[in-house]
C-alpha cells in the first residue's frame, strides 16, 4: 500500500506479490490436507495446537478462532450488504442497520433449527461459482476485444476521486479472501461432519476451495491490470460499489440481468459464509469447554438450550462489532486477519511438533511443508500486526488476549471446585431416613398422579395443606377423607396468605425432631399447550427450590399433570 | 365547568357547589365507617359489592378499582412531578421522563422490599399537613390584611391567558381531591393492617382523613374567591403552576423557604400515595384470585414473588398511561373519577342489600344512609360519565369493560379446567414401580448426597453415565467403582453430544418393558453464591424437566451441593 501511495508500483512488483500470495493459498491448502488426515476426528487449530505445542498455545489458537468466528459474521454480512447497496445505492444510508437486521435474521434462522441442507447450501454456492466465473470470463473477453484506449468501464459512478492502482486491488483483494481461509479452518474443524470417507471427501472439498480461490484470485489480478479505471471508496461512502460489482458492470452492462445476478449471488454466498460460522463457534466452543476453559455446558453440543446460547452469543458479539465499526470493511479486514493468521501458524506449528513425535513414513517431507507453511503464514501476521497495529489490529490482539485470560481464569475455577469436591477415600455410606411431603393445594384428578408418585418413593408418606383461604378448608378435607387413600393430611395455617413459608417452616421443623433426614417435597403442576394456560398455573415447584435453595436436606419433584 | 365559560357563574352557585361537594364527601367518610364495622376483616368494594349483589356488580367494582390503583399511581406522580416543576420550571421539557422514572423508582422500592414503616409514613404526611394548613392559613391572614385593590399574587407568571374564575378552581381542586378518595377505599380494604382494635383505628384515620379534606378544600374555596388573579394552564403548558404554588408565593413569596417546603412536602405526599397503590393492588389482586377471576398465584399475596408480579404488573401499566398521556393530569383525572365513583356506588348499594338482609339493630337509619350515599355517588359517576365521555371517561368504561371481561375469561377456564379434574370417584390407588436413575457427570464429592437421595427413595437405583467426552470414560468407572457404594452404573454413548436426549432413550427404553412404572431422574446440581460461578454451572434438572415435558411417568429431582 506504501508502494501504491508512493507510485512505485510496477508490474513486476505486482506479479511477484501475487506469486506470492497464491504460494500462501497453496501452502495453507497443502498443510491443511495433511492436518485432515491426521486429525480425522476433526483437527482445528485449537485441537492442533493443544495436542502438539501444548495448553497455551493452542488456547491462545482458540481465543483467536473465536474471535474469528464473530469477525466472520460481521464483515461477510457487511460485505454482503455490500453487495446488496452496489445495486441499490438508495439504502446506503441504512447499511449498518441492514447489516444487525441480517445478523439477528441468521442467527434466529439457526435458533429455529435451519440447518444445512443439501439444497440449501448448493444454491447459492454454485450460482455465485456461475456467476464470478461468469464475469471474470465476460470481462476478460471484453478487455481482449476492446478497441484499444476504449477501455473505460462502464459504470455510474462519476468523479475520479481515488482510481485504484492495480497492485491496491490485488492486496484489497486478499484481504477480503482471508474471509475465505477460515473456510479451510471450518473444513479441519468438521471433518467428522463430511459424508463417509470423511478424510477424504473434506481433503476433496479443501483442494476445489483452494483452486477457486486461487483461480479468482488471478483473475482479479489480471483484469485489474487492464481496467485501469475501477474505483475504491470506503464502504462508508456513498459512492462505494463492491470491486465485484465494477466488474460485473463492465461484462454485462450496468443494471441488465447479469449485474444484478451477481450482486444477490455475491450477498447470498456470504450469508451462507456467516451463516457457517453459527455452525463452526458451537463446534470450537465445545471443544473448549470439554477441557475445561469455557463452561461445560457448551460441550453439550447436541443440547438444544445449550447450542442456543452459542448461537445468541455469536449473534450479539457480531451485531455489536457491526454496530461499533459502522460496518465498515476496511476496519474489520485487519482485525480479520490476525486472528486468521495467528491460528494458521500455530496450528502449522503443531503439525510440525506432530510429524517430530510420530516420525511415521515420510514424516521430513510433511515436516518440510509444515515449516515452510509456518514461516509464511507466521510472516503474514507479524507484518499484518506490526504494519496495521494502529489501524485496528491492537484491538484484535486485545481481544485474543482477553479471550485467552477468560479461558484460564474458568480453568482456574474448574481446578478450585474439582479441588473442593474431590473424594479422596470413600465416604460412609449414610442411611438417610426419607420423607415424602406432597403438597395438595386442592383436591383434584391431578393430584392423584402426584399421590401414587409420593406413595411410591415413601409409602408413609404426607399431605400437606396450606390454608390460603379458610373458607374452601372444609371443602378439601372432606374431599381428602374420600379420595387420599388413607394417606394424612396436615394442615397449615398461612397468616400473611404465603404458599412457600408454611411449607419451610414444616420442613424445618420435622428436621429438628430428626437430622438424618431427607425430605421430598411433591408438587402436582398443571402442563398445558397453550400459552395463556400457562399464565394461569403456578410453577410452585420452582418457587419451592428457589425458597429452599440454602436447605441442604430438601428435594423438590413436580408431577406433572396434562391440560387439555 | 360550562358555566364558568358562559361567565354566568356567581358566588351563590359556588356556595351550592362546594356545600354540596362537602355533603358527598362527608356521606362517603359516614358509610364507609359503616363498612368497615360490617366487614372489620377487610371491606373494599369488590369484597361489599359481590358479597350483597352477586359476582357481576362484584366484578365491576373490583375492575374499577384495579384500573384506578394503576390511576393512582399515574396520577400521583404526575401530580407530584407537577409540584417539583412549579418549583423548577426549567424541568418542564422532561416532565414526562421524570414521572416514568419516579413510577420505576417507586415499584422498585416495593420490590426491594421497602415497606411503609411508621416513620416513612409519617414524616411526610405530617409535614405535607403543616405546609398546606400553614399556606391557607397565611393566604387567609393575608387576604384579611391586604389593603383593598391590592389583592395582586406575586407570581412571576406573566399574561393573562386564563384567569381561572374560583368556580372554576373548586371545581378542579374537588377534581384532584378524587385521588384522596381511593385512599378512602384503600382504609376499608385494609382494615385487617391496621393495629388493634383495628376496626376503631381505621375509623378514626377514615374520619380524619374526611375532616382534613373538608377543611383543605373549603380553605381553597374560600382563597379562590379573594385571590382573582390564580392563573390555571395545563401541565403540559410550561407556563404551569400548581395551584398550591401559586397559593405557597402569596403566602410565603417567591423562592422563600415556605414555597420550596410546600413544593417538597406536596411531592412527598404524593409519591407515597402512588406507593399506597403498590400496597392495596396486589391486596385487591389477591381478593378477586382467591375467587378464580385472575390467576390463582395472585392469591398469595405472601409470596415474593407473586407479589413482585403485581409490582411489575402495576408498575408496567402506570408508566404507559403516563406516557400515552403525556403525564397530562387533565386528561387522567376524569378517566380517574369515572372508576372510584363506580366503584363507590357499588359498595353503597352492596351496603343498603346487606343492611335488609341483616336487619340488624338500627338497620333502616344505616340503610338510610347508605341509600343517600349511593344516589349521591352514582349521580357523580354518571354526571362525569356523561358530560366528560368524550374527554376520556370513555377510554375509563372501556378499561374497566376489557378488565371485567378478562376476570370473566379467567373464570371460565378455571371452571373448564374443574371440570376436566373432577374427582367424582375413588380412582383405584395404582401401585407403582419406583426407579430412580441418578445422573453422574463426574465422580466427586457433589455426587455423595444425591447417591444417598437417591439409595433413600430407591433401594434399587442405577447410575446413568452419559459419555460427552470419551476420554474421561475409563476414569469415572473406575471411580464408581470405588466410590459408588455398590450401585449399578450404565454408560450412555451421545454420538452427537447431547446429555439430554440419551437419558430421554434410556427412560423410554425402560417404560417400554414395565409401563407401571415412575422414574425419578436425580440430577446433582452445584449451588453457589457468586454470579460468575453459576455461569459455570449447568442447570441440567431443569433442562431434563423441560425435554421430559410431555414424559407422564418421569419426575425429575436436583440434589444441591453446595460451593464455596
Amino acid at each position: 500500500m506504501i508502494l501504491v501511495l508512493k507510485g512505485q508500483a510496477d508490474l513486476n512488483l505486482q506479479i511477484w506479490i501475487t506469486i506470492s500470495i497464491i504460494a500462501l493459498i497453496v501452502m495453507i491448502g497443502i498443510s491443511y490436507t495433511q492436518t485432515i488426515y491426521a486429525y480425522p476426528k476433526g483437527g482445528g487449530s485449537y485441537i492442533v495446537a493443544s495436542d502438539n505445542l501444548g495448553a497455551t498455545p493452542g488456547l491462545i489458537a482458540g481465543a483467536a478462532l473465536m474471535i474469528d468466528y464473530i469477525l466472520t459474521v460481521a464483515v461477510s454480512i457487511s460485505a454482503g450488504v455490500a453487495a446488496f447497496i452496489s445495486a441499490y445505492p438508495s439504502f446506503h444510508p441504512i447499511m449498518v442497520e441492514l447489516s444487525i437486521a441480517l445478523v439477528i435474521l441468521v442467527a434466529w434462522l439457526n435458533l429455529r433449527g435451519v440447518r444445512e441442507s443439501g439444497a440449501v447450501f448448493a444454491f447459492p454456492t454454485y450460482g455465485f461459482i456461475l456467476g464470478i466465473f461468469a464475469t471474470l470470463i465476460f470481462c476478460t473477453y471484453k478487455v481482449l476485444h476492446a478497441p484499444p484506449g476504449n477501455q473505460v468501464l462502464a459504470s455510474n459512478i462519476v468523479g475520479g476521486e481515488m482510481l485504484a492502482a492495480p497492485l491496491f486491488i490485488v492486496l484489497r483483494s486478499f484481504a477480503a479472501g482471508c474471509t475465505a481461509l477460515t473456510g479451510i479452518e471450518a473444513v479441519s474443524d468438521g471433518v467428522q461432519s463430511f459424508r463417509e470417507p470423511a478424510a477424504k471427501n473434506a481433503r476433496i472439498v479443501l483442494q476445489r476451495m483452494t483452486a477457486l480461490l486461487i483461480v479468482m484470485f488471478v483473475g482479479i489480478g489480471y483484469l485489474s491490470q487492464h481496467l485501469p479505471v475501477l474505483k475504491l471508496y470506503s464502504n462508508s461512502d456513498p459512492r462505494y460499489r463492491t470491486l465485484t460489482s465494477q466488474l460485473a458492470v463492465y461484462a454485462f452492462g450496468d443494471r441488465s440481468f447479469g449485474f444484478y445476478y451477481v450482486q444477490f449471488a455475491t450477498m447470498a454466498i456470504l450469508v451462507l459464509a456467516a451463516n457457517t460460522a453459527f455452525a463452526d463457534f458451537p463446534r470450537v466452543a465445545s471443544f473448549l469447554a470439554r477441557d475445561g476453559y469455557l463452561p461445560r455446558p457448551f460441550a453439550r453440543q447436541g443440547d438444544r438450550l445449550v447450542f442456543h446460547n452459542g448461537i445468541i452469543l455469536l449473534g450479539l458479539a457480531a451485531a455489536s462489532l457491526v454496530f461499533i465499526f459502522h460496518g465498515e470493511l476496511d476496519l474489520l479486514l485487519p482485525l480479520y486477519a490476525i486472528g486468521v493468521f495467528t491460528a494458521f501458524t500455530l496450528s502449522q506449528a503443531g503439525m510440525i511438533a506432530h510429524w517430530r513425535k510420530l516420525k511415521s513414513e515420510g514424516w521430513q517431507k510433511s515436516m518440510a511443508i509444515n515449516i515452510v507453511g509456518t514461516v509464511l503464514t507466521g510472516a503474514v501476521a507479524v507484518i499484518i500486526l506490526v504494519t496495521k497495529f494502529l489501524d485496528g489490529a491492537w484491538i484484535a490482539a486485545v481481544l485474543i488476549i482477553l479471550v485467552f485470560l477468560l479461558f484460564k481464569a474458568v480453568k482456574l475455577r474448574y481446578i478450585a471446585m474439582a479441588k473442593q469436591l474431590i473424594l479422596d477415600a470413600p465416604l460412609p455410606a449414610r442411611e438417610y431416613k426419607h420423607t415424602a411431603l406432597l403438597l395438595v393445594p386442592r383436591v383434584h384428578r391431578g393430584i392423584v398422579k402426584a399421590l401414587n408418585y409420593a406413595k411410591a418413593v415413601d409409602p408413609n408418606c404426607q399431605a400437606v395443606h396450606v390454608t390460603l383461604d379458610e373458607r374452601s378448608l372444609p371443602q378439601v378435607q372432606r374431599d381428602w377423607m374420600r379420595y387420599g387413600q388413607g394417606v394424612p393430611m396436615v394442615v397449615l395455617n398461612s397468616p400473611y396468605r404465603s404458599l412457600i413459608q408454611p411449607v419451610l417452616d414444616y420442613v424445618d421443623q420435622l428436621s429438628e425432631q430428626d437430622p438424618d433426614q431427607v425430605f421430598t417435597v411433591v408438587v402436582p403442576e398443571a402442563v398445558s399447550t397453550k400459552w395463556y394456560q400457562k399464565l394461569l398455573q403456578e410453577n410452585v415447584a420452582a418457587q419451592l427450590k428457589a425458597a429452599l435453595a440454602q436447605r441442604k436436606n430438601v428435594a423438590v419433584t413436580s408431577v406433572r399433570y396434562f391440560m387439555e
